[in-house]
């Protein structure tokens, strides 16, 4: 079976570029700035990531993945509103963003705040006011409110930040390494699948085996990031490398090595690719976006 | 019909802090400051306003209001996540809200835009966990969601704070103010009431009644806000009086002088009161709520 994995993640793009534009507001007097604030992060370039690995999921279970770009869209403004709280001056302090100025330098940082405030009630409006549909009805649409806003707030997301602030110049623990990571990256992507999965009616022991993928996915990913940080190329990533060592952030290459972290990054890899094998042919996508976090290059 | 105010705010007010304790997240390792920094703005004696007239809204239409508990508790927590982030140096550079510390000057610059994330993330996880029972299906759950999102977003809140901001120090027209105070504290009231109609299954008749009332009340809200500000009492407030003219802000006595604002203050009032004419006693509470704003002292 011929699959492009690069054309695949092409038109996926696409189809959540399009389902964004038509879901956000237009910009408008009198808040003209906060909307093309809101807009310039989330149409900065992103991989769209997220979004595609919840459309793939509701996909290898065999459903239209249409029927989940509301639900694709609203992880996906709330890993951009993320990233703009992270970037902003009293966090990560960063002015470059894949390798355009982050929202704070272009838009001032009380609007960065707002902006981010924006986007991610933008994504609850999103959910519950076009989530609805032939294939999700209210108690699944509830049950992805759920999945998503506990993986975003302070069991999650926002929790992984406050122990990755928190961290900054001290050594820590790899198993607090860890724990980090599941929250701060780990708890939105596996709320991606997770969320594809009850959109798509999965059996529970289907669900497990897509939150176990989406668990080892997002170390996998984190893993071969903290990587490309020591190895990769500045103006390949859109951002300098070795900030992380400039900056005094705990990383698996500097707990374990470049060799271990290596290793590491394979297992996961391995490991989620196992939690698919009950599946068919239709899991290709989410099989091939794994093996190629070994292969990236940004 | 023997009826206390006092007593009955301080009744519903003990009920919403009971509920707001079982729904946030014990403060625990590793994110024991984050919790801390989310309750203390959450627990720093707020009036707990929106969610009364919420769980008012509930008992007026003849529905038991514990079961809007859930929703009542999110709405507290997105306006106290809204002080917060709007205290911000990059903001309003407040140091005292309600006689205290503001968050960041308690916990830290970074730490408040976490914890004003993680309280506006956590009111739709307590929507989407608790939010189901008896009287609340998922239908109603979702469209009180909706409602929430709307007006807690650009369109609502944090538009309105937008303008705000963006008005400092500059001379705004009439209809941009009262639009500014229609979204920023406004629309988050409204859907307080509205979202307490929907639950209690209100028709549409009755529904927009109460969209009335809120907007009225609303207005009546801000407009005795500003009032105070110019002969309150700083002690009494928690707050320096004087502080709105001290920056600039754009208020209605500054616009209309202090007699034609009294005026002003009293039309809603009596506007919100006529879009109850239609309910029986058990508006009654709604009805001293609003009628209280022309004394209030803070």
């Amino acid at each position: 079976m011929s699959f492009n994995l690069k054309t695949y993640l092409k038109e996926k793009r696409n189809l959540v570029n399009k389902a964004l534009e038509e879901y956000l507001p237009p910009v408008d007097n009198p808040t003209r700035n906060l909307i093309e604030s809101m807009r310039y992060s989330l149409f900065a370039g992103g991989k769209r990531l997220r979004p595609i690995l919840c459309l793939g999921t509701v996909e290898a279970l065999g459903k239209n993945p249409e029927h989940c770009l509301p639900v694709a869209c609203a992880i996906e403004m709330i890993h951009t509103y993320s990233l703009i709280h992270d970037d902003l001056p009293a966090m990560d302090n960063d002015e470059l963003r894949r390798g355009k100025p982050t929202n704070h330098v272009v838009f001032g940082e009380a609007m960065a705040i707002l902006a981010g405030d924006g986007l991610l009630t933008e994504a609850f409006f999103v959910l519950s006011n076009y989530g609805l549909n032939d294939l999700i009805n209210p108690t699944k649409l509830l049950e992805i409110i759920r999945i998503i806003s506990n993986a975003a707030g302070c069991r999650g997301m926002v929790g992984g930040q406050t122990i990755d602030m928190e961290a900054e110049g001290k050594e820590i623990e790899p198993s607090l390494l860890e724990m980090m990571h599941a929250c701060k990256t780990g708890a939105l992507i596996t709320a991606s699948v997770e969320s594809g999965a009850v959109a798509a009616g999965a059996s529970n022991e289907a669900r497990n085996a897509f939150v176990n993928y989406g668990r080892h996915f997002g170390l996998a990913f984190q893993i071969t990031d903290d990587l490309l940080d020591v190895t990769g190329d500045s103006e390949e990533m859109g951002k300098p490398a070795g900030s992380d060592e400039a900056r005094q952030k705990s990383t698996f290459p500097a707990l374990y090595g470049l060799e271990k972290t290596r290793e590491m990054a394979k297992f996961h890899v391995s490991k989620a690719l196992e939690n698919l094998q009950q599946f068919d042919d239709r899991a290709l996508p989410l099989r091939e976006l794994v093996k190629y976090l070994l292969k990236r290059r940004k």
